[in-house]
């Protein structure tokens, strides 16, 4: 499979993984591979409203043992416009429930013909530990606080729309980093494509061992602000928290959150992105939120086209002599 | 679009909306396209039980919150009986109980290419406030006590099969007025069709505010009984009251229930209608539920037409060329 | 319709039912009849895992009043595979819990142009009360104690695929006996097929009453476990349980579970099956569990067979002139 790269010049690259568990263990070329197909998608598909027939007779199962309306269904939405079939399992109601092994309902799954399981769990690494115990496709739709590869694709994925290339450029992922899968996903991703990458906030949030990953670690928004091409305000988790990390909402506010007076120190072009679901007033003001340089949206509908992409190298493309979704 | 509107004669019409929200802005030459359009594809599919492929590639999104089993399950069939995908969203374990707005939700939801959002909701005015803010069609599936119009539109579609025209007929609407969406449907739509319209109840669920509607207030059902052509048979929503508004369910159907015995005092062809679940032995006894005046089956059937109807108005006709479907 | 009986000779057999309530109140011939066309169907799908065009157009309604996502599941996917749409209604969340009665569900979605109802029911006989009250077809997925018949007939199969014949055979149902549908419907199935049943446990979990279902009763799996071809291990069912009908779960599994020391006194072709979910370490160990003897992942895939091909003979299939499905 050789695939035009858009980052720098055409190199052949071959798609030959079974699963997506991370973005860590992926290649440059590989990221650059599944942004390259989902563009694609979303050009013949108009922006992923429009079905195609690639994945006819698929079937693919969401296994997820943590609530997500929205992850789930940009899942299953992006299964069906390939047109595979999709089948929901929850963790409530389950086999699980009924004293059953996670290994065991996966092979149970895996027994009824599925060919590939998205699947979301508290416990990082559960992914991997599936993948090696079933034969169908595994994608990662976020394992506790390790991470959510799709989530990183579409981020970069929408970057590089908006500015052609990620080489060079300066992202800050700002807020909520302790509880991040994005944002380990997002620095794999974007370091790997040639992006700086700043981690900021609250030292409560944001600990040194963060220099491991080969990042910027910054506590002050409005000393990096100036420098900054992307700013992805990752969302407090405050479902996930048990001691509250700082003094009051307000106050982290007053620090972190993206305002009309702090978008005056921002570059003339920089991006504003979230992952959603937002808190509004605590990460990002209604203003900027729905402000010119919100891509937040994009993001929303580049996580169908990513979906849809990494589905049909998994599933679809035949590995040895295809180039492109046809 | 040009309609033969079976209640007069032909009239050209055309379907302009994006959205539908109530009963209460439609004209008659609308509300008459749809139950047009309901009996054609009622022919067409043989009473709603085979497939077209007019709205194929379309997704409606059922984003519900509040329990609806039956209302959820008649909008997605009517979808997928046009060939369209539905995407189920619930309340709980979406987004928004992690904080995030009404609107948010919504425009993600459209991030995602939905089509059309089919939503239910507690608080009145609901699907007009999606409906501003996002581009997708909306479909009011109930929201509050203030509409529900397909459950309207398949209610009147049903007295339209079985008189032939609403003109000129005596339609009452018995038991809990007051928290009823279908009700103000009813009433609505009923009027504008030339029926006369009675709202029939104990004071404390019928109130004389009522008179706003334009209708005939009535306390006891006896006494109004001869004059009607069709009995509405609401159900009392017990779970909806705080306070029970009659001394006892027995006295209730002492005074509303409709019964074998009352029946004898009716008009010899009268409709006993209820658009259930209905509570047998409060509102109407099983004799005359599963008796031969009964139309309350035929309700449901018309239920999935209507929904056909409109979603293949809001999203399949070309709204400048086509006059039926095809 | 004639049809190859593998178990013997040609034997020309028609499916004339409506409905598939029990195995009770079938023929060897009906059984053997499901037995033959779930076999074709995974011969022609590559076991269960491609789709055919058989059912396009019909819907099928999931009505399931206790968790089970791997029966529901199973049931959708079998659907899906012959093209049928399929819709789920939950006990939660229904209109049961507004004080609809069950009957009165039930033929609302029958009103909804539902070809089949798969329903599952605490209460023995609700699949034959909803038969006699509802056109469309029933389809027990367990009711209660009762019968589990889809159950019951991938278990068959699954025997059958491996020996050839149900003829002759020895086969014991060993655990938790007093609970379980599927050690009923197994009984009917297999000694109509001409099978030597052994219903095994402590005299907590099987009775003497037993002795009324032609069955061989024992309470020492030692003793039996050199005549026996198939040990069908079934779930200790902890979440139906008030009293615990054994000392201990380490007792138990002292006395009942297949461990790799019992397997050694066991037939060298002995079966193991379990219908799983599992509970490791209690009816059977891991090393058993997952050991070259077990074909408990067999049986989740002719689970899918055996409903594809039950879903097709009654909705499918033109019971005058077809002999198989083409």
């Amino acid at each position: 499979m050789s695939v035009q790269i858009s980052e720098a010049e055409t190199v052949p690259v071959a798609w030959t993984r079974n699963d997506l568990l991370d973005l860590e263990s992926l290649t440059a070329e590989e990221i650059s591979l599944i942004l390259d197909t989902a563009d694609s998608f979303k050009e013949r598909t108009d922006n992923c409203t429009k079905k195609l027939a690639l994945l006819q007779g698929k079937t693919v199962a969401n296994l997820f043992f943590e609530n997500s309306t929205r992850t789930r269904t940009s899942f299953s939405l992006a299964a069906r416009r390939l047109g595979a079939d999709t089948v929901d399992f929850s963790s409530s109601g389950s086999s699980l429930s009924k004293g059953e092994t996670f290994i065991d309902t996966a092979k149970n799954i895996e027994a009824m013909g599925v060919d590939a399981v998205v699947v979301r769990h508290r416990t990082p690494g559960t992914p991997r530990l599936l993948a090696q115990n079933i034969g169908c496709s595994i994608v990662n739709a976020g394992d506790g606080p390790h991470e959510h590869p799709t989530q990183g694709l579409l981020d970069i994925l929408t970057i590089r729309q908006q500015r052609g290339s990620i080489d060079g450029l300066t992202v800050a992922l700002v807020g909520d980093i302790a509880h991040s899968r994005t944002a380990r996903s997002n620095i794999w991703g974007l370091q790997k494509l040639g992006a700086h990458v700043i981690v900021c906030g609250p030292t409560t949030l944001v600990s040194q061992r963060w220099e491991e990953f080969g990042v910027e670690i910054a506590n002050s928004l409005d000393e990096i602000l100036p420098r900054c091409d992307v700013l992805n305000l990752l969302r407090i988790q405050f479902e996930r928290q048990q001691m509250r990390p700082f003094p009051s909402v307000r106050e982290y506010a007053l620090l972190y959150a993206m305002t009309g007076q702090r978008m005056k120190a921002a570059k003339d072009d920089v991006l504003i992105m979230a992952p959603g679901p937002i808190n509004r007033g605590v990460e990002v003001t209604p203003e900027v939120a729905d402000g010119p340089h919100s891509v937040i949206l994009e993001q929303v509908n580049n996580g169908l086209a990513v979906r849809m992409a990494v589905l049909w190298l998994l599933l679809g493309a035949d590995r040895a002599t295809e180039t492109k979704p046809r």
